[in-house]
């Protein structure tokens, strides 16, 4: 970390400065400029909050030379991560195709849709046991029942499952269930996160909707500081004043994902959007911009189902959508 | 709720959204305009989610008539809702002075605090006892012995106190605790809203920093419909493109949410600025603009706690902010 | 467009309303609901501002029925317009390579570029002879000399040319450009749009960093209202709250532009995320997603040219980028 | 200017940096670090621009020591500037009072409301001549005939006017204006600002509803460069998420402007808001917040004038928020 004091600093104030610095085990090391004093602190910083610092009078700028994230960090890590829960496989050159509905309504339901989304390529089944909802008079999904409805759809088609959990009390109930989700709004729950850390299963970890990329990453450390290394990143749009798409799906976040971590990356062209006619030009974009997968939703009968409307697709589309990527992905492997 | 449906809709669609709105207890009146259809709901509409009505092909607008949220709602309770904490009151003409540290550090630095803002005007005592962080490995607060300080500060002092909460384990630690804080990234946390709803206890609620005021007022919802209607909101700062201040102070919010609810609004200067040189003036500014109260950091030795430096204020800069907003109150009382 | 009045509306207030919409020589259609008046309004209501009925007091909700732009609209005009100049298509399934420099700055330079790009695959040639800079000290272009070499570079390579126009009063130096930029500042320039609408020569339109697509699209229609249709709108980024990328590139505002408009949508990689290494996977998706072509920063020698260094490629990377995006386009032509 | 070089750069990259700023007549001072090389640059860096150092491979972060505008900051003028124009004056402890309709409509309308709020307390005349509108089919005001009206109203009343100009071309109609108006569109129409910066007449220039402080300063500065340093800085609200106000009143804006630049700073509510009935709270807090003046939109008649209605007080409410923002401002004298 490299600390640009103002010019004309009161030397006590700085003394402090320093001393408090060294009393965080960094050796800080002064370089006095023409214009500038220069504190180069050396020793791990990633306990230092780069905000305080940077909010003191005295100080100009600070900068981070070493991310704050350790574990994350492509630079200690170069080989991309490849995560695998029954045959999906993400990263390094596995594309993920998780697909399911909104949520877990019936028997026949999570089992129709099951089977013809794996019949249309899918490998992973994903769907909601405990649904986040604005409203507290809105239905809020079948919740344990949910999640054992889930697990017959595995039982069935072989699929693993991936469902979302709200908070730690419900911890138990997700044993068997082949990967956790982190929904956004709990992207920065800290206690939560910090739980998930001591199991050993795989994580899916959405992006906040006004949450940075330093953010996202920051909220993947917690998890891998308590020893669970199995993360999975994804990108679900992000708050902007346009309105014709529910979010604004942010794609650079690949590359700029790509270069600061190891981690896979997939995206969620579904809620982003939220509309099923944006969810195919998305899907094949977010594979040629270099994804790991994507994580779609879909439903067997879009008439019935009045709740996954908008923002899903029918079995038959979402075929198409995996065609559609597949021959992207042929084309870049060339 | 008033549905516009698209010209040219197809007559089955239509019938099924129909069908299906009756089955969710709602009259359907139907108007046929020569441009439109317009479907008029009556009933109880709050657990109808609007996205995705409004997502549907056939449906060209949704409007609420009635707010999604009942017991927040002004229409239905226009008298001012005053909460009161010992002898802290917000709302109705009643202006709350709250006061302290970011964190609780030790028992000379909570009892020192608390002393000097009792004395320069507070009515209330703030500190972090649980410290949401964006690292893991960064200090994360005393937990119970930071409010077991707080309490010792209560004691000495008389001053209630308010701290945060971050996941619902920590509330049998809250027992004592006069008021309970909900952080800006708890704000969407529904499962500790709804346990925080059966609670017989007022609850601070902060807005979260890509939040609406819409979606603000329905977490307070969601803690009202469990039986607990003692909620103070606070406006903290909202995430815009702007650096020169941490976030942007949204004090339009004050206006909109006297009009939208009865429940009394708070400002908190110091975390949506960032740094205590502004504290000033938006303090003046938030008490200007009709809110019901003033969430402040203040610590006692500046140059010793680095921690509290950039946002907090000293005890005699209080002082004057106290002063400043003592006097706009009373200009605008004549 | 429809006008839904609040309940217990003032009958003065409304009876006002009616006259008024009246004199705008609309017919108003008046359906009295259990629940809301309606207001039916047929005729030409693309000079109604909405914001204005929005925010009178008697009226719920407004909705346009047809969006206020006509010319720009596919539903009036269903079939994709293709905009030539010379070799270069864009829109129709006509994708266009526009490449150059951020600044032309020399001949030898512009001639360089110019034939590498050429060589590469480029339609057309790009390069800034007015530059817009924040700064009043910086340097701001060759101004008309920026445009002889331009022309020159033209001549040599038979690449039609596209720069930025700045103000009106530098129109005439662009009588032999082949097509005129309007830069993301100018885009709500609407004296600049009209007289631009009086020319025949096509226009590239840029949103603004944070414009909705409605507003572009309004340009557009500035534009088109006049008589000049040949515009080809661009996407180039929008103004969030994530720093790792200069802007968000909103690539889901290919398929809602499709949706929308006629006209065809080209995509900017290198302003709008401001790095050369995210070009090549954000011009994939863009090409993934729909886009009619890609405006690309492309500069002869990196180490020479500071100026263009963050954000362009060297020829070398800019031919990858073109095979990628012929691959691409190819495997979803299947 | 410091330029941090990351870890580990090549040599020859860094002697080419060098070189290239030395080119720019910049005294460069090279510091060996421990961890990184620093570069403290020295002279005059205003022409620089950061973005492109910033985005070089070798460089890690830049920090400017001097603010790039120089006319407009604080820091070679600590007093704060006051500008009078007839009666009005802004800065330095002087309240200025702009009030007006939004449009100019006819002779009878702009008399009225001019002589209304003089008597109410404003000391000088807003109203539009020419509106910029976001349809090409919407009323675009009056044009010449408008701003004759106004000199005719400044004859009756005495009151200085202010008016917006879209257009260098309109320039010659400004003559006999006192202040021009830049508006939120044309904050970087930079040939615009280098023309007004020919002037010799006040500025009224309006933040950008996109555009950070320093861009609002950089744009200043434009102007301020040619010669002409009468400008009044106007916030007017930046566009967020938020949509219950039309943009967001950024009033923190208030005392960062007061930091960084020695001009004043006021306010317009009516824009920012949206809706009238928000008017008399940001007014008060503008007010207490240590802005300026204020910019508020009045019509005489409010059923008749449309156009007005929304955001527009009646002369009666304009007299209330005149009488609050007095006693506001005579409590913080004290």
């Amino acid at each position: 970390m490299v600390v640009l004091l103002k010019s004309n600093t009161d030397m006590a104030q700085r003394e402090q400065l320093i001393q408090w610095l060294r009393g965080m085990n960094l050796d800080v090391h002064v370089t006095e400029g023409k214009l500038q004093t220069i504190l180069g602190l050396v020793g791990d910083t990633s306990a230092i909050d780069i905000d305080l610092i940077q909010a003191l009078d005295i100080v100009d700028t600070v900068k981070r030379i070493q991310e704050p994230y350790k574990k994350a960090n492509r630079r200690f890590h170069p080989d991309p991560t490849v995560i695998q829960v029954g045959d999906m496989k993400a990263g390094g050159g596995n594309f993920a195709m998780i697909a399911g509905p909104c949520s877990v309504e019936s028997e026949e339901q999570i089992l129709s849709v099951a089977q013809s989304v794996k019949a249309a390529g899918a490998t992973m089944l994903r769907g909601g046991a405990f649904k986040p909802r604005t409203s507290p008079y809105a239905f809020q999904g079948l919740h344990n029942r949910g999640i054992e409805l889930l697990l017959e759809a595995k039982k069935v088609t072989g699929l693993p499952i991936v469902t979302e959990i709200m908070d730690l009390s419900q911890l138990p109930l997700f044993e068997e269930v082949d990967m956790i989700q982190v929904g956004a709004r709990n992207m920065q729950n800290f206690t939560l996160l910090r739980e998930l850390g001591k199991l050993n299963k795989p994580i899916l970890l959405k992006r906040g909707l006004s949450s940075t990329i330093d953010e996202l990453l920051m909220s993947a450390e917690y998890i891998m500081a308590g020893g669970n290394e199995e993360i999975i990143l994804c990108e679900r749009g992000i708050r902007t004043f346009e309105t014709h798409t529910r979010n604004t799906l942010d794609l650079s976040a690949i590359p700029v994902l790509k270069e600061l971590t190891h981690l896979p990356v997939v995206i969620d062209p579904s809620h982003s959007t939220g509309y099923a006619r944006f969810v195919r030009p998305m899907s094949r974009a977010a594979a040629a911009a270099g994804a790991d997968g994507l994580i779609i939703e879909v439903h067997n009968n879009p008439s019935a189902a009045l709740c996954d409307g908008p923002q899903s697709l029918t079995p038959d589309a979402y075929k198409e959508v995996a065609g559609d990527v597949g021959r992207i992905l042929e084309a870049m492997r060339v």
